[in-house]
């Protein structure tokens, strides 16, 4: 969808500097994008890249502007003002309404003639899509599913019986929302089996990455509230809460029915336990592992930097002895205090 | 399936205490069951609780049960015999025996009538389903693959050439049973694949999470053993050998050729070495990284929690000196002891 | 395809010391091999079981061939030469050319003849598959993709539109790649999604493990170059660059916009965090965490091994002060200074 700048400038609420009239056609990297496309500045690290780009037209900040060598797009925030002018230029391929013949699709489901039910997907009794819903290629839905308007399944997802799924999410291949909870009652050496009669309940405007799995509740449900957005590999276990706007980078998990605040900033491969309460706007580092529950907004960590082999591997060795180094370092606290305090009293022997 | 409190207390062996007229249908938690509803009591922390709960009845132990303000079910494991309560008053949903008109069956594939295909399932060459075997909507068996009486595969799980599985396993969506294992041969600079000829052989009674991925063995096979309780994204590599009724949690791992004992429970997010051996009745904690075999039953540990991140920054750094403190100390030992002796000779000087 | 063991050495380049005709039919163990398999010693810690070996013959290095107890076949890289051999007695399944009826192929999807499309598969408009490609039975290719000669993907992978994949390639079940980046800008207190436009780059001979997930770049591509071997349940962000012939061990993440060298071996459960660089021939230990950019080859590590929990317990308690005591330990060396200083002074007095 071309556009010339000024058009860009005034949909996106941009101050315009420069040449009005030149269409743009795509987006582009400061250092990569052509003389047809827009590209935004919003890392000072990369003002070398932008000195040099060849991009028609730069998004960026007031105080910035002065250093843009071509046409500036002031705004107030120019990545998200750059998502939006992306999202113009390459909007999202519409659904194509019908449903494929080689779908099956439960003779009760209901179907509006808006949605898009892709080859090999399957639709499970009592199922309600909602308008311009996308079912992709080998979906699976299950019995008594609901899934709001304009959501989207882009492959082989599956949504098990009776989740509830609000509008405009956008599920990747591989997702599975809806499988049991891991919840298993110790009866001699053995595990038995407590049915997950719960489901899950994910709001509006929630975006889910590839093989992610999010488990239905055991008897109440699962929530995840409107916004959050969960990339690859991400874990959620039975009666689990996120918060609307919360994120989650992939390999994180959070264990059973553990709750998690709004607009936290959860990085990649961190362990959440179950039973605890993470308030809001929490943001837990890399490969931190929360065992307590957080009642202060802020910033957590629990990752070790690597380092080069054979000094970790020493570092490491000393951690086993951790507890009596420290132990023996009161003891000496004591020597020298001993000493100190003996010592002063000498001259006055 | 309704039924009175007399009837349940008889048929799961409680102590009935209270009327045992009224009808139950359902289960829920100790704060949400409403009056047709039974729960249970097994952790002392929730007893404000059960104080309040309008439950029909609460399954307890006789310590606790003159506490419990409803009918007391009393029991010498609450939340197994609520499991089994559970599991009665909402039943799995039964096979409906049959093949989907879309599923695609190999001709010489063996299927019982009490089994059922769901829509677009494949079932390869030479594979054998028992009794009752339920494979769901999407799924992928591939050839010579045996699939025990009563399993069920929910959807879109695959099951690779010549895998066996036993009886009453329940096999999530997006599972993996035989993939190829991750062994390669340095060849120069280049990888070359080693076939991975063996296959992977599951017990009974085996609960696999969502998109959990088992490999086959390389020359012999991958054996995960009766009642062993997988949770959802779980890597269980080439010629391992998990023991019976041993839990692992979501992210756990274990790499090539380790064995694992029986009745181990792994937490999430553990890191299994590769070559190892680990015995049975061993637990390890979230997030713990094994790299010896185990050969004494307990607990073992290897998760530093997250901290405020600023502390947690200034710890880390002094990590990477660990050593080098731990060296001072040792210096600063020697000088104490040194000083204390020349303090000591001196009176005599 | 069976073959005598001079057949054998001939092909393999193998020196034969002992009988040159029996004929193998297989491969084992050296444990486990019968008298019709050829088996590798590669570990010294297995001399013992050389020993015991009833092989038809053993691939080992001539420093090694004197304690075989049957036909040595030696050669310099004896576990990569077992491969190969491995590969003739048991060669892949040849693909079976042709599209299953049950498979959905766009009309201007372009297959050729050598290719298999198995059952329930789709492949998008536009399409591109090469010589002897196969498409397992539920696997979803997008719009626009290309697959290159002789690429397998075994069942359920989905890869998504304008994706390009080289020759020779493995991938596994349940794999995506072509997933959107985890882009987003912060607006106020929601997250606006950045429109992923770029692709997939995969070059010759990758392999690619179950549940694997490779997002798409978001303006330009993610590349995987030749010859990288990547495991199950591996995660691949967007605009990253993994160089030839690396490895990535399951559990192992790479965020957006790092590059990884060539010949980097990464083990199991590593978190490498975005916007790096790590250089070639960088092998990094299980469950590290790699935060800065690494440019000089070598090992590194991150990862603490498990204690017993009472031990690990006290000594993660005092981590949690390291930091004051190394303050402290600095203090207590200024005292033991000034005092060794102060006793030094004192016989001049």
């Amino acid at each position: 969808m071309p556009a010339n700048l000024a058009e860009i400038a005034d949909r996106f609420n941009c101050e315009l500097r420069g040449d009005a009239d030149p269409v743009v056609t795509t987006v582009g990297t400061l250092s990569g994008a052509s003389t047809n496309a827009i590209t935004f500045f919003a890392n000072p690290l990369y003002r070398g890249q932008l000195a040099g780009t060849n991009a028609a037209a730069v998004v960026i900040e007031e105080r910035y502007a002065a250093d843009c060598p071509v046409v500036a797009l002031v705004a107030a925030n120019p990545y998200a003002t750059y998502a939006r002018i992306a999202r113009f230029l390459h909007p999202p391929v519409a659904p194509e309404p019908g449903i494929h013949p080689s779908a099956i699709v439960a003779a009760d489901a209901s179907v509006p003639e808006s949605a898009q039910v892709c080859a090999q997907a399957v639709i499970g009794p009592a199922s309600e899509l909602g308008e311009s819903v996308v079912v992709g290629p080998g979906c699976v839905v299950g019995a008594a599913a609901r899934i709001g308007a304009d959501t989207k399944m882009l492959a082989r997802v599956t949504v098990m019986d009776r989740v509830e799924i609000g509008e405009r999410c956008l599920l990747h291949p591989g997702v599975v929302v809806g499988s049991d909870g891991f919840g298993f009652a110790r009866d001699n050496d053995s595990w038995l089996k407590i049915p997950q009669l719960g489901t899950v309940v994910i709001g509006n405007d929630v975006d889910i990455g590839a093989n992610t799995t999010i488990d239905r509740g055991t008897i109440e449900d699962t929530i995840i509230e409107d916004g959050v957005i969960l990339d690859n590999l991400v874990q959620i276990a039975h009666n689990v809460r996120i918060g609307a706007h919360t994120a989650m980078a992939a390999f994180s998990g959070v264990a059973g029915s553990t709750t998690i605040g709004e607009r936290c900033v959860i990085a990649g491969a961190v362990a959440i336990v179950g039973h605890l309460s993470v308030c809001s706007d929490v943001m837990v580092t890399v490969r931190s592992m929360v065992t307590r529950s957080i009642t202060t907004p802020g910033t957590y960590s629990g990752g070790l930097p690597a380092d080069e082999a054979s000094r970790w591997r020493r570092n490491a060795a000393r951690f086993r002895n951790l507890d009596k180094f420290a132990q023996r370092q009161i003891t000496l606290e004591r020597r020298m205090a001993a000493l100190l305090e003996a010592m002063e009293r000498k001259p006055d022997d």
